[in-house]
């Protein structure tokens, strides 16, 4: 088969072409059942199967302890924004580190169901988001009953490469990850997390699944207002199936998994997600034409924003790159420029083909 | 290629063959683009070209009014148990009728977010569901937000063939339908409808998509808790993509609706379905064996639940179904027996094969 473009969209973003050759194949017939995935009621025994072998599958390659629940759930981080603190505030404080967009939005709508404060932000007096405050400079509450921080900002391209130790430094609450752009790419510190979301559209595939992974005591203490589709607890009760689980998209997930599993699971990810992202940052940086504003130690491994300039140079950019099977590439309105999101799915010759029409496009307009 | 098996799944349901087969020839490609629809942002000219050619084609084949948004949105019925109050109720006073299971589902739900009453109920003395309350005897407050109905209910077999007409019984209020199971069986009288939602899994196909079409002046009026993804204004102002919209499910349905077109409509799938329930329960009826237990004149065109007179019957029943290709016909948990769900996807020669099988089971088991 003929290469396939490479897609650096942000999200919903390339899946493994495997796996897409794999679900087209079982589109009208899964295992012989006689049914396609999207056709099984997901009471029967073959869409329960499916939906286990998904949930041990992401249960064995992020190594989620026994006292998490894994949640399949609907509505994307912008609804888990609000189901968040449905689940967990209690009505009460909840600390927030605002270091993007993401974390931004989290921030404004927890404040319509409880004492949201701001713990820390790294808002530049431009509006720009750069840099990562320091954790020793955090204004943790005693009361709060969570901390909130997106680990990985897509628009920003910002990333904790560690998370921080609340215990440390004096504080009880559990940590809630909005870690969407970025699950899968990393091991998870589970003794530093009480909660960790992420959308599936991302680093996953499928957009209209969310992941939610939630330690058993945080489940149970929902405002009286949570829509019972959304209480953690009744989910968990019900394995994910209180209402009509988003099925197919629960399938593709589970296929990439095992794709994951079959490559060498998250550390191997890792791994290469450090070399595609070293080898895309050092063209930026050595290249003295193109520009990545994000300080070096907090730069996301997946989002890549970067900038020419001259305004007038992203158009031609962006059609020559259509042009050699680079798509997606546009940044996001709210900063404008170009953004290449290197996920899971994007194979280091994605990088190298960017690299190297970079390096094309700055010979001819640099 | 050889005949599929019929799939009488209540939901997820049945898909048309030449959609799945649409949907896996354009799994790596949609239209030349270089991406599979999975991959493509939702922002970006290629989706959104799909998402209104859903939304174009749906309100085409409903005749939704202008006035009404037509919304994409998650979490299905079960969320929308609560997202309607939370929109619609202000908090004052909802009305209620309870004619099987997700009625009682529906009005359960929001008494958390309204004073919630019951106009009428079927419920016989046995728990039983198997009429419906005529509407000269619904207690209508003159203070209700709205008024909330299921049309079809799919545990029960229970549909509504003529909605309530409120204003001739004296009501100001909007009527709310669940349509998830019958909906694009037949017409919608706009003019007795403020709401209509449908989750998609059932009579259009995909899980985790709910269908929203309401009138513009039922937007806007939520309740201060309501989570922003599920206020309607909020939805409508974004197009349906205020958060990622399950993209693949609104792609599928998306090929359904253009399939329908295709065979004619909703008036064409309204003939078909008159067709399939008069043969299907014109057998049950003739038997002498087989049973169903809801009054004739409100019996569903789509969920047809029926019982044999003996226990041990069922399983050597459903064995032999499956061997012929008869799929997912056993009841649901709540009530027992069979059910065959006979939605627009299910051909007439699918029904034609069930009883021909009932009638040979009966010969051997009668």
């Amino acid at each position: 088969m003929k290469q396939r473009p490479y897609n650096f969209s942000a999200g919903p973003a390339a899946l493994p072409a495997e796996v897409l050759e794999q679900a087209a194949a079982e589109m009208l017939d899964w295992h012989g059942s006689g049914m396609g995935v999207m056709e099984m009621s997901h009471r029967g025994k073959e869409f329960i199967a499916i939906a286990h072998q998904a949930e041990a599958d992401l249960r064995r390659l992020l190594a989620v302890p026994p006292n998490f629940h894994i949640l399949f759930m609907q509505g994307g981080g912008l609804a888990e924004n609000a189901i968040v603190p449905l689940n967990l505030s209690g009505g009460a404080a909840a600390d927030f580190v605002v270091t993007g967009s993401w974390s931004q939005k989290s921030f404004k709508e927890a404040k319509k169901y409880c004492d949201a404060q701001l713990a820390a932000a790294n808002t530049a007096a431009d509006g720009s988001h750069t840099t990562l405050p320091d954790p020793a400079t955090w204004r943790l509450r005693r009361e709060a009953r969570y901390l909130h921080l997106c680990s990985n900002e897509t628009i920003h391209g910002i990333e904790f490469h560690e998370l921080p130790d609340l215990k440390s430094l004096g504080s009880d609450a559990p940590l809630v990850v909005d870690c969407s752009s970025h699950i899968l790419s990393r091991a998870i510190d589970w003794s530093r997390v009480g909660l960790a979301f992420a959308g599936a559209q991302k680093n996953i595939g499928p957009a209209g699944l969310t992941i939610v992974m939630v330690r058993e005591d945080l489940v149970g203490h929902a405002l009286p207002v949570c829509p019972s589709a959304f209480d953690y607890k009744t989910v968990a009760e019900h394995g994910s199936m209180f209402n009509t689980p988003p099925t197919y998209a629960i399938y593709i997930a589970g296929l990439v998994f095992q794709w994951l599993l079959r490559q060498g699971g998250v550390a191997e990810m890792e791994r290469r997600a450090v070399q595609k992202a070293e080898l895309l940052y050092g063209a930026i940086d050595a290249s003295g034409f193109y520009s990545n504003k994000v300080e070096r130690s907090c730069r996301s491994r997946m989002n890549v924003p970067f900038f020419m300039p001259d305004e007038r140079l992203y158009a031609p950019f962006l059609e020559g790159a259509v042009a050699r099977g680079l798509l997606q590439l546009k940044g996001h309105k709210s900063v404008g420029g170009l953004r290449a999101s290197i996920y899971n799915a994007m194979p280091l010759e994605g990088v190298q083909a960017l690299v190297s029409y970079m390096t094309e496009f700055q010979a001819r307009h640099g």
